[in-house]
């Protein structure tokens, strides 16, 4: 069995739909959904907008009331198959009277999966994996988070080109230049933790919240974690009314994301300092490395990385590239290097 | 007065002349030369092949002979003044009847100035500047040496992500890609001195000569300088028969320059250590800086930069980005970055 050019059409509508721009996602995956007519031509489209609302199946189901009977659902994940805040979507889709069922990525959650099945058993056909890796790439966080019961950890740094974070003196305003500052705040707001280590909050007192190009808090804001066993003063800013905020006293990364998972976290933005990335590093919980480069040599100073225990070339961390961009409209020239851990 | 259509033709085709590739340089300026008839057409076309051998309008002239007389010649360097290897061009051209020259870049160099005024006065009309700036980029360190009366310093290393050039233990194979090492071997063949201090050649033993792809030895070397007071074993392999060597007894960069400047080279690759490179970026003698960045991340071992006495952000060397290659083919992902020193 295969898919016709309309179905491959729907799917790749049901993609943009399912990315449509400022849906508040929270925990949930982007999710979307065009309903077809035998005739190819399109009955009703939906799509996720974030938990505690219809989910895509359902959004588009409701659009077409009783024109669903005998459609083709082409929707960009499995339909799930439990009762979360909403009615499982495949009983749904069982229930309106739906034809057949189109979908991309399998739901990568234990307790979702199995919609397939249900919609197979209710006799309905249904064909998966059709632009499977666009999906796979637009939910690219959730499903890693899904599939490895944690979140997925962005460590970043900034560095001259010759390693430095900050001069000899301490001063460092600025090593990064305004559009590698602003760019930043960008890569901020696509994750739901920032997350720094309890040195960090003692020295320099960070607000750590996520501000737009007006240097404006956004509506929605990561939640603020620090980490780390000492006893921070309460009156730091990281602890302030701008957005929510978290001590974890461990100093077990991996614990702390297990902690993270739990509260329903899935992207964290590790930002420093250079001993607790460090010790991410070490227990292997990085998963992609975003380092801002300025053109700028200091030749003494703080270094950017600390001390990761490696010794001899052969052990170097060695990521792959997976891209470089020189930041438009920057007149200091800071160059983003995104990176991907290599394997071991 | 300005120049027709023909002429400013004739001069992107003598600047393509001027730039024959494989031309054996030695210290001369790449110079390029056509000689039109009133009509537009070309009459004869010339170029500079090195020192020891005609220059570009006495090439032209040769080959245009008797037909020489009334064209106008159109050259990418100002015709030269003094008597050296060669007669002045100047004169050759009066001598054979040419009515008009047109121009690029005026000669820099004090004893070989004058073209100019000598053809005005007798009686040649003369246009300057015409494509000056391509013409001054096709001999920028010449341009450069002549100007400054030193030789261009192009300032190489290579360096981690976190700013190392080797492991804790010393081991840095490779820290730049098969790709970056090859770039190196091209970038050392466009100069004309290799430049290390005393200790490189004491601890590592380098052979400094440029190869090729094949690692076999290019039919032209650079002189491979070494720069220091203490002795050195006349064993080391920079003293070998594969290239010209010599051993400069200074620690002033200044003064290494001016007796490089002195035996007519005009491109020094200065490819370290850290402490003789520190040393010239100090005494504001470094001109151009490579980058290779491997995406690699150590964590510890060498800087790949040395103190520059540089104790505070304010002071932090800021060069102007003027190129980033990301290097072909190189499953390493290593980056060029090409600097220009700032202003301060
Ligand atoms: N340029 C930048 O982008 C940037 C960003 C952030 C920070 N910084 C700079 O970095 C400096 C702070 O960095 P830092 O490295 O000193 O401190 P840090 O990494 O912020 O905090 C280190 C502390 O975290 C706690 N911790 C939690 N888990 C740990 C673990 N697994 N291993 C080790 N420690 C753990 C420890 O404190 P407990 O005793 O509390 O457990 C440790 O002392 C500041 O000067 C700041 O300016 C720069
Ligand atoms: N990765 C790379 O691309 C690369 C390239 C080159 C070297 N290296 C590494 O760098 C290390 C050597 O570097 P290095 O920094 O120790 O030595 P270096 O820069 O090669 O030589 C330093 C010596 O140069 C002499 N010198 C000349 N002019 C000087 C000046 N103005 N100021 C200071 N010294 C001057 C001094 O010796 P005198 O007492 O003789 O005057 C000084 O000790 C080696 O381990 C090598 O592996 C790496």
């Amino acid at each position: 069995m295969s898919t016709t050019a309309a179905e491959q059409a729907a799917m790749r509508r049901a993609l943009e739909l399912a990315a449509t721009p400022g849906v508040p996602l929270g925990p949930n995956p982007r999710v979307g959904c065009v309903l077809l007519a035998d005739d190819g031509s399109t009955v009703a489209e939906g799509f996720h907008r974030g938990a505690g609302t219809p989910h895509a199946e359902a959004d588009a189901l409701a659009t077409a009331g009783d024109r669903a009977r005998g459609t083709t659902a082409v929707v960009t994940l499995e339909p799930c198959n439990h009762t979360g805040r909403t009615a499982p979507c495949a009983q749904a889709l069982v229930a309106a009277g739906v034809r057949r069922v189109v979908f991309a990525q399998s739901d990568p959650n234990p307790a979702a999966a199995g919609g397939a099945d249900t919609l197979r058993a209710a006799g309905i056909e249904v064909e998966a994996g059709v632009l499977v890796d666009d999906a796979r790439t637009l939910n690219r966080v959730w499903t890693f988070a899904v599939e490895h019961g944690r979140p997925f950890v962005t460590w970043k740094f900034a560095t001259t080109l010759d390693g430095r974070s900050a001069a000899a003196d301490g001063t460092s305003r600025w090593v990064s230049s305004l559009a590698a500052r602003r760019d930043t705040h960008r890569l901020r707001a696509l994750c739901d933790v920032m997350l720094v280590g309890t040195n960090t909050v003692a020295v320099d007192d960070p607000l750590l919240t996520v501000r737009d190009d007006h240097d404006q808090p956004l509506a929605t804001q990561p939640l603020r974690v620090v980490m780390g066993e000492r006893d921070l003063d309460p009156g730091r800013r990281i602890f302030n009314a701008d957005a929510e905020s978290l001590h974890l006293r461990t100093r077990d990364p991996k614990e702390a994301l297990t902690q993270l998972y739990a509260r329903d976290r899935q992207h964290v933005f590790l930002e420093g300092g250079p001993t607790l990335a460090a010790a991410f590093v070490q227990a292997g919980l990085v998963d992609e490395i975003v380092v801002y480069v300025a053109p700028m040599i200091l030749g003494a100073g703080r270094s950017a990385v600390a001390d990761l225990g490696i010794t001899t070339i052969a052990d170097a961390l060695r990521p792959r590239i997976t891209d470089i961009t020189v930041l438009a409209g920057d007149p200091d020239g800071n160059v983003r290097f995104t990176l991907a851990p290599g394997e071991d």
